[in-house]
Formats: C-alpha cells, structure tokens, sequence
C-alpha cells in the first residue's frame, strides 16, 4: 500500500527547519537540538546546540537563535515574533524566551528531564512573570523525538564499543 | 562620633567589585546590576547590565560574566566557580547559573517582581533539576538596594522633568 504523505502545516514547516538545523548539530557530535525564529511569515534567525563544540553553557540552539535575532532587529525586544523549537527548552532558554517577550514558542517533543514549559516547571506560566510566551506542544513530536532517541542509541552503542575495544589493548 | 568602619569580609569585597560593575552600567544609563564569576579566590570573569546599549535579550551582567567565564575556561561547566551578583537573577540568569553548573551564588539584595532565587521562584531548589547552586543572599543587601533606589528616583526625576519640559514647547 502506497503511504499518503499529507501537506505540511505551515507550522510543521517552521519546524522542520528547526529539524534541519538540529541536523547540523548531530553532525558536529552534539545532541540534536535546533531552533528558528519566525517574524512576519519569514526565518530571522536560526541555532542549533554546540554547547561542547564551543565550550560555552550559553551555546543552547535557542539562545544562539535569540542572539542572531536580536542583533538583526537591533532590538532586545522579540515581540511579534515566534520560536519553533525541536525540544522543549530548557530553564535557560525558557527564561530567555519570558526575557525577549517573544510571542509563541512551539515545541517539537517535551523533555521530562529539564524541560521548563510543562515538565519540571511550567516556567511561561508563572502568574509573577511579566510576560507569559503562548505555548504550543507536539509540532512533529515522533520526528523530533524519534532524532534524538536515535542519536543516543547510537551513543550508547559508541561508547560500549570503545570500552569494549579499550578491553582488548595491551595493559 | 567617628564612625567605625568594619573589616570587610572575603565574600563583601567580592561583591564590592560586583557593584563597581554595576556602576558601570549606571555611568551609561543601563539599570546598575553587575557580577563577577571567582574561581580559587580570583574574580576570571566580571559583568553588567547592557541590555538597553546592545539591545539584545542576552546582555545581563550575569549571561556577560558566564559568556566570558566560559571562554576563558574552554569549558561549559563552570564546576568550583561562585558568581556574587548585586541583585537576585531574573529566571533567564537563573537558569543560566543552573546550567553552568556552578557552585554558589552570592546575591546583594532580592528582585520580589521577577527574582528566580526566592522570590518569584526559587529555581536553584527546584528537586528536577540536576544541579543546585547553593544560594547566599543579603551580601551587602542596604548598599545593592540603595544604588537601585537611587538609579529609579533619578530616572523618573529626569522623565518628569522631561514631561514639564515638553508641555512647555510651542505647539
């Protein structure tokens, strides 16, 4: 049987861009997060995760993409402006999102870990913030899910490899 | 009667250097909150607020001061290090703090409108997260305070006149 392949939302095409920019960061060895900034119907800004590339705990996808924004726009301030993210963001980067106003952030697939927009903490919720980001959930959820369970199973794998090898070497 | 002046504590001079960083945002008209990182009793890395000057999200003091602290170390983790910070962190330099897993945070005095150390939330104490920066608070509380309070008087001071002025201008 043939698989129908259904047309895109326009918001399932946001994220795969973000998906595409997660892609970058697998590359490189890093764990699979990227990111884009939406204004106007167009991509101002993108990031992806090179937090051990470059050393740097700021180096999450959303703060580099918060970053680029900011210095096209000249302005602090994100209003009008939307994140689609592959996971949800972290207690950083979920600050960083109250911080720069932005409008909507939506999020490919949640993270029970340290997830801050409804797993550990509903941080966009917070009656005592001043700006409360409108959240949406599940944007392509199994790919973006799918990309890093994915990464980690061949992580495993690599590191029970070199300990298996590292067994083999002459002591 | 001549007033005593007390011997300053290790942790009181680092804040001290904390606040002649805020003071160089004073000097460019950004709202005055500065830190600095120490590691082995050496400040590696100082901050202050330039939100307003950069016009970008990312520019407080604290997000300053880790970005540098990374760089100098090559390492994301800032593991061994204390940042002293004049005033409580906003949940996006909270959350930074978390992520760079350092050790101890020293605060001047509390922020009850959007502090993430106490206030709004507590989010060194949040039991999901992987890591918890223990939390100093009230170092130098009186002089973190008053340098604000004087920073907001003069600021409406100069809007009102402003307005007088404006009002006073040929239609």
């Amino acid at each position: 049987m043939v698989k129908m392949r259904r047309k895109l939302t326009e918001d399932e095409k946001f994220m795969r861009s973000a998906i595409a920019e997660a892609r970058k960061a697998e590359k490189i060895g890093e764990v699979p997060i990227g990111c884009v900034i939406v204004k106007d119907g167009k991509i101002i800004a993108r990031g992806y995760n090179k937090r051990k590339k470059e050393g740097n705990t700021l180096s999450h996808a959303e703060i580099k993409a918060i970053d680029k924004a900011c210095k096209k726009t000249g302005d602090w301030r994100l209003e009008g402006c939307s994140m689609y993210v592959t996971l949800e963001p972290c207690p950083m980067c979920a600050g960083a999102l109250i911080q720069s106003r932005i409008d909507k952030v939506f999020i490919g697939c949640m993270n029970p870990k340290a997830g801050c927009a409804g797993s550990v903490l509903d941080m966009f919720s917070v009656d005592g913030f001043n700006h409360h980001p409108e959240c949406v959930r599940g944007i392509l959820q199994e790919e973006c899910s799918d990309m890093l369970k994915e990464f980690f199973r061949e992580l495993r794998k690599r590191l029970r490899e070199e300990k298996a090898s590292d067994g083999k070497e002459p002591q």
